[in-house]
């Protein structure tokens, strides 16, 4: 387990090579406000108890340092390789959330594409996500490019929309 | 500048197969509270202008229908493939931020792993980030596997978090 998968942008078809691991990757580092700087973080407890956990099979946990939400301690990131949808939650409490994040994952470790739907997510996940983020592959809406007011006019601003990594 | 160490064990070097795309992807739905619903939203007036501008090399733009980060209304992401930080940013507007985002977005193209030095980026990258996400072979800090209060003992809870992507 824990294993890093290949992660070339050429050949992110799930169904090639079976489905990505799941990473839970938690801040270690950030606190709540007004929390006593010497005591343990609450992120860093919670990514040892993660550590500590059954996980679900093909999930891994990973500790950074900083995920830049620190108004949001802690937080986690939710992603499972180019082909998912990605999720940061945040307000976590290891005391309270543990079981939770774990049964989220394994239900977001199921899927190919990293979407849950919505009364399937564990309440924590469905109340205190910050953002989510589209699979790579996953195409624009179509866009109308716009100069922006007062915007110099170019030689060749020809430099289209990325259109979709289609098929 | 930005090397990456170490960053695979199945090789995603980016030097074997060029710096992979860079993706400004906005949220082209959420508004800010109070306006009008029936207004052009702010982050699809931004997507167009991105998409009518003379982007950085490299540099794509995507719309999407949800970052579910609606609050911060409007977003977008900012990121570069496996192999580099990505960034969520909020409060933005389309009027004020779009030499900056272009700027911002040309700095962050131009690294390997996405991380600009902190006095290079851009006023509004520097202060309205919502959160950072590392590379996926970033590796883990050290973690040390704890059971939680009152967890129920497991017969085989051998699941080691990710140690890390060594070598």
């Amino acid at each position: 387990m824990g294993e890093i998968p290949n992660q070339s942008p050429d050949d992110q078809s799930p169904e090639d090579q079976g489905p990505e691991p799941v990473v839970l990757t938690v801040c270690t580092t950030c606190r709540p406000e007004g929390s006593d700087p010497e005591a343990p973080r609450p992120g860093r407890i919670l990514a040892d108890r993660l550590a500590g956990s059954a996980l679900p099979e093909g999930v891994t946990v990973r500790g950074v340092e900083c995920l830049s939400a620190c108004k949001r301690s802690c937080t986690l990131h939710l992603s499972g390789g180019p082909a998912r949808w990605g999720y940061i939650y945040g307000d976590l409490d290891p005391d309270a959330h543990l079981d939770e994040i774990l049964a989220g994952a394994a239900a977001y470790a199921s899927t190919e594409d990293g979407f849950v739907p919505w009364r399937e997510r564990p309440v924590v996940f469905r109340k205190q996500s910050i953002a989510r983020i589209p699979p790579v592959s996953m195409p624009s809406v179509a866009l109308t490019p716009t100069q922006a007011p007062g915007a110099q006019t170019e030689d060749t601003p020809d430099t289209p929309a990325l259109q979709s990594a289609k098929d």
